[in-house]
């Protein structure tokens, strides 16, 4: 990748909240939006950071993303809820669906919340994260617009639907899963479609179901593939499930596209669980027991030339490296903020 | 497959109870293990059904699975409970956990249960359908002795912990995804082994990291192969978060071979969680939007020759067809049965 300069998370942050408050966003919302935006490039997540910011925008001008939406709890019983996301930014409902399942985990042990009438909402460890900044391990689950075909079919009908799950680690930050039903997600895609690269073969099939390594031909009409087969596309289903059908929201094709539909609102669902550890045993013991797990891993016998990593580590490092150093940037990410600095009247403020 | 008989689902599983209350089993707890054992060869999971009743058996001759033991809740707060399963047969403790998971899900939409000081409890969809059958969504996760490396790895350090997730369906039958994180369940590779049988390249390595087509060389020391590489990983370690390190369970080296090590006890464990659709919508409504979302996936463009099924379909057919016709016996099994009916002086009620 050929970096031609850089930026500081803060600036970053606060350049995108500028934007989305210009277009009608209350200010704390707006930046909880940016802060999900910034925060994948902090951690490597280049495919779900300001790569995305773009379309997030011309979206909320068409009015495809509500940008005064007060997202709302339409039910609750117990430990469980359920939010109308009313077409806001779903970075905004997510984080406020995951604070709520922590709360009701803080009094029950366990808590829940699901959300409809929602939008794509960048990466999803940002809301699993909340549940284990609270000693909590935190699951978030999403659908997609569908991106992939069922086991033995030849059509994408089913999303590639995400799952995060987040594990307090205390000062050494959490262990996260953070992860695609494909074998790649989409915006590794189309972040190589962007950059101009190819993709390896097992990344996607052109629409005749043939494999490419072009990354547009996947986009314009071709499917991921499942990891594992039918476990990968059954994984899908069942995020479906919990995400869509239990929430209310679109379902398979009802989930429109971020990019390819611009004239109907997504409706994405998701659905976030917060499990507190506190009530199994004390934190210091949990932690204890994780190191434990983790030197098993990490003392294991290696392939040579390789070194075992414990999910979530990858980016956990980057994450201290940029949050030091700053956000690199490609002539092309350059490109898009600075037609969206001219348009909203502010300066890109580069390092 | 060479079958040379049949048995009723009925008649083995009272032959498999007899044999547990001979070892001193209580009836009722002897009922629950036989029935997992059967359903899991109703439903064609033949991996996991009378393949294993030997092992048990062997186990519990030499004490290694307490045939007395009575699991135990040892903390509750709010819908999260905490069970010392106290070596006892594993298929009743994690029946007793999803059962508290449920009531926990009856009372605050949402309830979860974990168990330590368990053994192998066989297929894992018999938890999660005992969820289903109450109307809500269920997860069961259990961890295993080691089976895979971790990624970049070239040791066994970590299971291949299975993971099922059962979803209402009223006349239907449940949805159930069950799987291992592995390629193939080691199970599979088992029952390759005992029928004479090779098994395809993707399933496994032989202890020195080489393909292998031998499913002996793959049980004797190799590794079977994470689904989607790092993911399977991934998904795999957090498992063994929820089973092993939240519970108190054995951890990766800590959770004892069912097979190999006839010394000590297994320490296997196993997490519930259990999700109530009713606070979120009438039951026939989200049948209703299940059914509409299968039709998408059942109307998709196929691809020539194969089908396209919903996750559990296969077996949930198979399961209709064996109620009424019996389970097939292959040679082998009849052996491993007709050896176990003479120590313990009872008839095997062949068809």
């Amino acid at each position: 990748m050929d970096f031609v300069s850089s930026i500081s998370g803060k600036s970053l942050e606060q350049f995108c909240a500028n934007i989305f408050v210009s277009l009608g966003v209350q200010p704390d919302y707006a930046k909880i939006a940016a802060r999900s935006v910034v925060e994948a490039d902090l951690r490597g997540i280049r495919s779900h950071g300001i790569l995305r910011f773009p379309i997030y925008i011309k979206r909320m001008e068409l009015g495809l993303i509500e940008s005064k939406a007060e997202p709302k709890v339409v039910s609750r019983k117990g430990a469980v809820s359920l939010f109308d996301g009313k077409h806001g930014m779903g970075q905004v409902t997510g984080y406020l669906a995951m604070q709520q399942a922590v709360a009701s985990a803080k009094e029950y042990g366990i808590g829940a919340a699901g959300v409809y009438n929602s939008t794509h909402f960048g990466f999803l460890a940002y809301y699993s994260n909340i549940a284990a900044a609270n000693g909590m391990i935190g699951m978030a689950f999403s659908n997609t617009t569908p991106l992939m075909a069922p086991t033995g079919g030849a059509q994408r009908v089913i999303g590639n639907n995400p799952i995060s799950i987040s594990v307090p680690y205390g000062g050494n930050g959490p262990v996260i899963l953070d992860m695609a039903c494909s074998t790649v997600a989409l915006g590794k895609v189309q972040y190589a479609a962007q950059e101009g690269q190819e993709i390896p073969g097992g990344w996607g099939m052109d629409q005749n179901g043939h494999v490419t390594n072009n990354p547009q031909e996947v986009i314009d009409g071709g499917l991921l593939g499942p990891i594992g087969s039918y476990k990968g596309y059954g994984l899908a289903f069942i995020i479906e499930v919990l995400s869509g059908v239990l929430t209310g929201a679109g379902l398979g094709v009802g989930v429109r596209s971020l990019y390819q539909d611009l004239v109907n609102k997504q409706d994405t669902g998701h659905f976030m669980i917060a499990l507190d550890v506190a009530p199994f045993m004390d934190k210091e013991q949990f932690y204890g027991r994780l190191t434990g797990f983790i030197k098993q891993m990490k003392t294991a016998k290696q392939v040579p030339g390789e070194r075992i990593y414990i999910p979530g580590e990858i980016e956990n490092d980057i994450f201290k490296e940029r949050e030091e150093k700053g956000i690199p940037l490609t002539a092309k990410n350059i490109e898009a903020l600075q037609e969206l600095a001219a348009k909203y009247n502010l300066e890109l403020p580069l390092a």
